[in-house]
């Protein structure tokens, strides 16, 4: 049993290592910088994630001063805005589309694995992350001169979980851990739809 | 340093853990059945990765009994065939690509964080897993009657290492983890294309 900062449980159903269900995504972040060895370490991991043709596709765009993050702010909607201003990292995720010349179908895939590490290995280094969709990804191309060969995946705030007090209000109620659907509903067994857990 | 088992080494930049350079692709398996245990905790640690909307796109599609290991080879590509035959679970990782009816933009990305998971997880047990993209997407959808708002990501092998020498002589070459472009090559800061690392 895994009791979050927060003490809403998160109950895996197999034994897994508590780095995945101590990984959540608080809104509440410390005013406090990220040390460049311990931020370099989260692109560290995503460095060694899996890919088609080990082509890598991932790439990451930070923002980490003042001026980076209020270019970033011009991009970010307006409830994410709320909470996020005090992320000492923003982080944007993004993919390249192509694989000599041609589509690379899996770039959106293996840079969601390369988040995965990068989500994980914060958490080992006492960090938080919280990835949003939220912003406006024809303006944060445009600010951010994004080529077009390059796909939008996501923005992460990347920090220290700060106390749920110091969010707005309507934001407190709702800085927990989720929860999942059961792992029955995710896996078949030979063909969709065939159930095999109860 | 790292040192994989083939002893190529694997140096990280920056300090991460073991578990991310440890992990890595082979295509030798042991001819060992897995554990139902051992064998859903990869999935377990798929099913507490992040998602838009806590949304959980992925579902895995399971071949564990020679039935259903027979009819995933009637899709997968002949060199792949040449290897993977040898694993004990073969899992077809997709995606719901709606969510209330509306696309769901990110459900590749995020099935991709839940395939990091898996991959992780699947390494602290003395796993291995190796993901492919080489098979027939249109007959795996015939096959496993997967829906139209299903996407196919990719398939992953899932078992225990064996010896490089099993393996055909043409790919005991191949047989030891691949390297990454440096980090630096990755991350820009605050616009696309400033690079900040050396």
């Amino acid at each position: 049993m895994k009791i979050s900062q927060n003490n809403i449980i998160r109950q895996p159903d197999y034994h897994i290592d508590d780095v995945f269900t101590q990984r959540w995504s608080p809104r509440s972040f410390l005013d406090k910088k990220i040390p460049d060895e311990d931020l370099y370490s989260v692109f560290e991991a995503a460095r060694w994630a899996p890919s088609a043709f080990n082509e890598q596709p991932w790439r990451f765009i930070i923002a980490r001063t003042d001026e980076e993050r209020e270019l970033f702010y011009r991009f970010i909607s307006e409830f994410n805005l709320t909470w996020c201003k005090k992320a000492p990292v923003l982080a944007l995720i993004i993919s390249h589309t192509k694989r000599n010349e041609e589509e690379n179908r899996s770039h959106s895939f293996d840079a969601g694995a390369a988040w995965g590490f990068l989500a994980l290995q914060a958490t080992l280094k006492g960090l938080v992350t919280h990835p949003m969709t939220g912003f406006d990804f024809t303006k944060a191309r445009e600010l951010l001169s994004i080529p077009n060969d390059y796909a939008i995946q996501a923005l992460v705030a990347i920090g220290y979980q700060g106390d749920k007090a110091a969010l707005p209000e309507n934001l407190q109620n709702r800085e927990m851990p989720n929860q999942r659907r059961p792992l029955s509903e995710s896996i078949f067994s030979g063909k969709f739809g065939n159930t095999i857990l109860k």
